[in-house]
């Protein structure tokens, strides 16, 4: 048993999909989330920014004693999982890992397409862990950066036409050639009612926020490290700068209140 | 005469919007600019943030012995003016004097539209001067938070259905309501095809940039800084990441190469 805090990061909101997943497989749990949404977003910056950032966030949670961390950010998990074991010092989630084993299930003809930021493609990550796995199946990557701006900025309603353009202009090309996508950006899932509108109900989805949730919920629940609660978890919320609409956004995405649980912290001291 | 360097800066790349009117206006001058790709946007983060960031960037400008600063950033002008001048100890331009002063002289109905970032709205800054010097102006405002993005990620040619889709989104509710319409951020003019396709050739569009470039060149003829020299100025970027883009599309706009004239500078050490 260990009634400590599980840990939650992200650039931005996105991590909200992972936290969703949390708040149902383990409602018990206390969760501290980290958004940085002073630096979001960090799927267009350089590899040595985006590996700063990880190592700061990782020492901010370290800091908040939390059990283990799970980096709810494709971006992330590709270019600086190793960084945030060494900082964190507690069990470390990623999303590749958990995201592929379920992928190379789903998927009947190994025809993949991977989406994500700039630096998840750039990384070639998913392909790697995929082909480790699966050498035979044929996998395609494509980077979408505005579908993270979309996102922070409130474009992700069931029938936004400006979403519905974008996962047009990005995705039309992949229609009918492959059977499963990768969302690899925990941003995506916001957005899957544009991007299933594209590809249509035979081709599966992939959720990489809600497959590193359900990995993380049964290692902890193996390594005894669940909490002996019976009541609710509670939920705090830290973000590097007050945006306009984060408790808006997040509210509308966890279908809940946030109960003025947010706060600012100055993660560039960290 | 001055021979030392102008310093022109912005988020990203919006304010190659002036220094694509200094070369014009200037061509003698040496330029350096500060885009800040590492943090950008600005025009969703709250006003502490924005005011550290232009600190730093007025202090890494000094340190670089310009003779003047241009804040091509309607954000930080309207935000941070006053801490740039405190860090910059040389003259300082921002957009929002130079634009209201030419704003005033185009409307002929006094019906104005300001287009900006949410900070920039948030702040007032247009509304305010407009007023004080034209009181019967009705000045609306409309923030525009998905403009940037679409610019930094390369939407902006001519036809670009998202641009144009966007565009509609944000403005239709203005078209026959306003006689001129302030691009109260760097990036607008960059979109200014689908803006104008919006509301059409009778409805003035002022480039906020231009006319800070223009009252800059004027101003440092009046107070004899020019430089000397009778070749053509050297021009010098710096950004505080390299991202996917830069120096691909700072060439697309400003219709030349940057000759490998980009370097990469840790601004949060200054």
């Amino acid at each position: 048993m260990d009634n400590r805090p599980i840990g939650i990061f992200d650039s931005g909101l996105g991590g909200l999909t992972a936290v969703r997943e949390m708040e149902h497989l383990l409602p018990h749990e206390d969760l501290i989330y980290f958004g940085d949404t002073g630096r979001v977003p960090y799927g267009t910056k350089g590899n040595d920014t985006i590996v700063r950032y990880a190592r700061q966030i990782a020492r901010f949670l370290r800091g908040a004693d939390v059990k283990t961390v799970l980096i709810a950010c494709n971006t992330v998990s590709t270019v600086a999982y190793d960084e945030v074991c060494e900082e964190a010092a507690v069990p470390v989630f990623g999303v590749v890992e958990p995201t592929v084993s379920t992928t190379i299930k789903q998927s009947c003809t190994g025809e993949i397409l991977v989406i994500g930021t700039s630096a998840t493609v750039r990384s070639r990550a998913y392909e790697k862990a995929i082909h480790a796995l699966y050498p035979e199946a044929h996998v395609q990557s494509k980077a979408c950066p505005l579908f993270v701006p979309l996102v922070e900025n409130d474009h992700f309603g069931e029938a936004d036409p400006v979403a519905l353009l974008v996962a047009h202009e990005y995705l039309d090309e992949y229609v009918g050639k492959v059977d499963t996508v990768i969302l690899g950006c925990t941003h995506y899932p916001i957005l899957s009612s544009a991007i299933s509108a594209v590809f249509g109900q035979t081709v599966t989805l992939i959720n990489s926020g809600k497959e590193m949730a359900i990995l993380a919920a049964k290692k902890l629940a193996e390594a005894k490290l669940l909490s002996a609660r019976k009541e609710a978890g509670k939920e705090k919320f830290y973000v590097s700068d007050y945006t306009d609409n984060f408790t808006q956004l997040a509210e509308t995405l966890l279908e809940h209140s946030l109960a003025g649980h947010v706060e600012k912290t100055n993660i560039e001291e960290y």
